[in-house]
């Protein structure tokens, strides 16, 4: 599906990172992945992290270095915890995934850094772009996979939403009819006059009530044939 | 900074799950906890996963089953990976963003399920609304924690966009608290099996369905108070 996305993932310290990472790459779509200097890989950690998408870590291509890795893309696209002081652009994740939907004939490479320090400022020299997720904590960062999935489920998310757009599948709901409603309300109101809930005094406050309540629910007719049943079955208990 | 929402995890197989969802959390500024019968917790493998996130454990409350876990919130909002059959509204993640910034005087609670099966019909039944995450693959499912990341992070983006824009005149609506809810339901279906509308062999999907029903009124506080009132008049009468 996302053929023009490469996912990239330099110096990765734990395996089961990386396996938690294809799996959030195959869920949402994305087959390629790119490793350069994995601490450790193949790894059993990183595929029983898969759970699934281990076919993505067998495809995975390794790398020494991250210039090789990022060859046959065109575009690079850094994800970056902090900005820094370097003058590469930097785009907020919607602009970020405005574009590469826009221009979906370009080859991405979409970069993610170590879990402790991130691009080093080298690697972020080889980027085009810099994406900054919003985070609220000093306390603690996004774990890698986490980076990534958000990553993919917003490309995901852009992309169906563009292609599906107006075409809206909508469920089929039949309204309970107006007059069937007002069987119920008053067959309700009957009862709770017999059983003294609904007194001269209070009639009318209650009967507003009691409309405003249900009218909310915008009762199906399946619906109001439970609640007049309901009533029924009440109606000839206390007649007994 | 988000004092109104609660995340809930219902059965959590994994410590490890609980641990990176507490990490996923607390990155994006969310701090309350409920575990609903988790296999193990605590455990220093959650607290391992957790990360700089770890006193959102140690404040996390346990709950042996859903309705308690639910009880002093009024929205419930379950993720689930499939489209149900029961009728319950389903949100996108945007209408349910929007929705809980707009009204952010109203406290929710965020609902996931087991990693193998999500929640059942039942835990289902006590959710308001459904929200199911686009995902693009058969072969596999979204992480736990990387469900409950996206979430957190849809709701800090949104918030932090939203926070300098125009301030909202808010309707002050004191939605009902789930567990008056469950006892109005319960008593409802005391009632109805009395009266013989309920039998043994309807229960289920009766019970199911009258859920549903009231579930789409968004029942305020004084709402559940008359409902109640209304059957107890009607218990009375039966019973005389």
């Amino acid at each position: 599906m996302f053929d023009n996305i490469n996912i990239v993932l330099v110096n990765t310290s734990h395996p089961g990172n990386i396996g938690s990472s294809a799996r959030a790459m195959g869920v949402m779509g994305f087959n390629k992945l790119s490793l350069v200097q994995p601490k450790e890989f193949p790894s059993e950690i990183a595929t029983a992290m898969a759970v699934g998408c281990d076919k993505i870590l067998d495809n995975a291509k390794v790398y020494s270095d991250l210039s090789n890795a990022l060859g046959e893309s065109s575009l690079n696209i850094g994800f970056s915890a902090r900005s820094r002081k370097e003058s590469i652009p930097v785009l907020s994740v919607d602009k970020c995934i405005n574009k590469i939907v826009t221009d979906n004939k370009v080859t991405y490479n979409i970069i993610f850094g170590n879990e402790k320090n991130g691009l080093s400022n080298e690697e972020l020299l080889m980027c085009d772009y810099i994406v900054t997720l919003p985070t609220a904590s000093f306390y603690s960062s996004l774990n890698l996979s986490a980076a990534v999935q958000i990553f993919t489920y917003e490309l995901l998310k852009k992309s169906l939403n563009n292609s599906v757009s107006s075409f809206k599948l909508q469920k089929n709901i039949n309204l309970a009819k107006t007059k069937d409603k007002e069987l119920f309300y008053k067959k309700l109101i009957d009862i709770l006059k017999e059983t003294d809930f609904v007194t001269e005094k209070n009639s009318k406050s209650l009967t507003k009530k009691i409309h405003i309540m249900f009218n909310k629910a915008l009762l199906e007719e399946h619906e109001i044939s439970i609640l007049r049943g309901i009533l029924t079955s009440i109606e000839r208990k206390i007649n007994t």
